[in-house]
């Protein structure tokens, strides 16, 4: 073989063909299946319990060089493990049911490493209110990680990335960038506080806040922002066909991020191109945001427009700018 | 740190290590997660729907250099990621209700290739009667595949490594040995047929004979033979706390098999101790056997005996050879 290879197309591009490999058309066989939601359009696919429950399936792939910065504790690496994919069973309004985690390590991994790893894994899961319940363990170059998780939810209360109206409020939980200014500290050995440097190493899935917003009926779409806040946006905007606008003054930002940072261009890089929040993105029907915006600490950000007038962010004299659609992508490495 | 190495324990210590950081105690807390098994003790772990069904759940991290020869396609590491899995389910008495692949891959991979990859992973689900439900793509040094598989089963058929009683009959599906000779042909460079090749890079999931069985109310207990017969009689055996008496002439053991070797012992390596069948080892209710035995192509190939016995192999002139608790074990790669 001599043909294109997938660093060239990029991961979005390589999901959609894979997806047309794994497709399975609509009609008897699918609702046989039970298969609701499947390969590439949302954070979990989603499997019909044959009751009033849904069941959200989720798996990740980590790894010591690409994911792991070195200033990660053992602890903080499991941690993470089990958070990016708690965030995910989060994005669909699911209660995380369990998850199960493959360990590939060198040989001369130490016991007291892989206990570290296991414990970390361990917090993450029982902050979420789940549990480990088994794994998978291998040999391996490097350290990786293959998280999969399991939620539940009311197929009435299964939240997508479709769904969202042109009208609906755009919001966002905890602060954007905040994990984005941790890993530039990192990377040039600038001083930053334990706080920030926590989102970037052990990211909270928003597992209580997913509940409360899908038991609501108040929230209309969701995802999670690990990609980027404007890789979320886009993700969203081709699911629901619409457009936002994004509102600068109201982005959620530490005031820590806004003082490191140098420049506007930069701030906005690390808000809207910079993977790592792990925070959730979620359209609300404006009669319905009181029952949620308080419970939740949600900021509005913006609002759904129609799909014609793209993904905008407005500044606070009224300009209007294009959010790009770029972030954080696999096979795309230099943007990370 | 500088302590012991993971290498140095071997998996099944580690496995056990780790199942005590993950333990949820027994009590109130895991009734409410539904955890019905746990990391370590099973094929899969197994939730509880709330209703008559439960759902079983298993992971796998496969990756090139130890788990796919030279000498496979990518349509069958395709194939082999989705059965190892599948195999899982099958030895649950489950049906499979669907995959996960987790895809990573170094950057210069050729789009067909990872197309072939997922061509084949569909197909073994196909063969299964389920689908590749979703994944994720990541950049890696090495190729690795980590799958996940979900399956169904009525709490009262699902099958367990616990549940063998004395005087049960000892089975297995297909042959033993086949995967094994087909590896050391590949070593060793010598020609084997393309029929024993395909025991290696196409093992088959047991998934309509794991059915019939669990549907039956015939077995008592049940475990897919991956790591080696020899391993999976002692994982039964420490889980049913029962003995086994195995015939060394009852063993179904291709013709092509017996003719590559050069002596007895070569032979019980392969099948015995050789991993890679990932056929069903089943212990049966001898009142029950007839019900199973022809629709599944069961071989008799022993009787379970009291714990204190152990576990032996009875050659046709009556004399009883232990046979050891080894086999394929990963941290531990001189065993294959």
């Amino acid at each position: 073989m001599n043909g294109k290879t997938v660093f060239s197309i990029g991961e979005r591009t390589l999901i959609f063909r894979l997806s047309e490999i794994f497709k399975v058309p609509e009609g008897k066989e699918r609702k046989q299946k039970g298969i609701l939601i499947d390969a590439g359009s949302d954070d979990c696919a989603v499997l019909d319990l044959k009751g009033e429950d849904c069941l959200v399936f989720t798996i990740d792939m980590l790894h010591r060089t690409t994911d792991f910065p070195e200033e990660m504790t053992p602890w903080q690496m499991g941690w993470m493990s089990a958070a990016v994919n708690l965030s995910d069973i989060a994005a669909m309004g699911a209660e995380p049911t369990g998850l199960l985690m493959a360990i590939g390590m060198p040989e001369d991994t130490e016991i007291a490493f892989v206990e570290e790893l296991a414990k970390g894994m361990q917090a993450c899961a029982k902050f979420c209110g789940t549990a480990i319940i088994g794994g998978d363990l291998d040999t391996h170059t490097e350290l990786t990680i293959t998280g999969t998780a399991l939620g539940r939810v009311k197929k009435s209360q299964l939240l997508r990335r479709r769904g969202a109206k042109p009208g609906d409020f755009v919001c966002v939980t905890g602060h954007t960038g905040s994990a984005g200014v941790a890993l530039r500290a990192i990377q040039s050995k600038k001083q930053i506080s334990e706080t920030i440097l926590k989102t970037l190493f052990e990211p909270l899935p928003r597992t209580s806040e997913a509940r409360i917003l899908a038991q609501s009926g108040a929230a209309t779409s969701m995802i999670d922002t690990s990609d980027g806040l404007a890789m979320s946006l886009y993700d969203l905007a081709r699911e629901s066909h619409v457009g936002f606008r994004i509102l600068e003054n109201n982005l959620p930002i530490l005031r820590e991020v806004r003082e490191f940072v140098s420049s506007f261009e930069e701030l906005m890089e690390l808000c809207l191109y910079t993977g790592g929040d792990f925070e959730l993105l979620i359209t609300i029907d404006p009669q319905q945001i009181k029952k949620v915006q308080n419970i939740c600490n949600l900021a509005v950000i913006g609002e759904c427009t129609e799909y014609k007038n793209g993904i905008v962010l407005e500044s606070p004299g009224c300009r209007l700018t294009n959010i790009e659609q770029r972030g954080y992508e696999q096979l795309k490495s230099e943007h990370r």
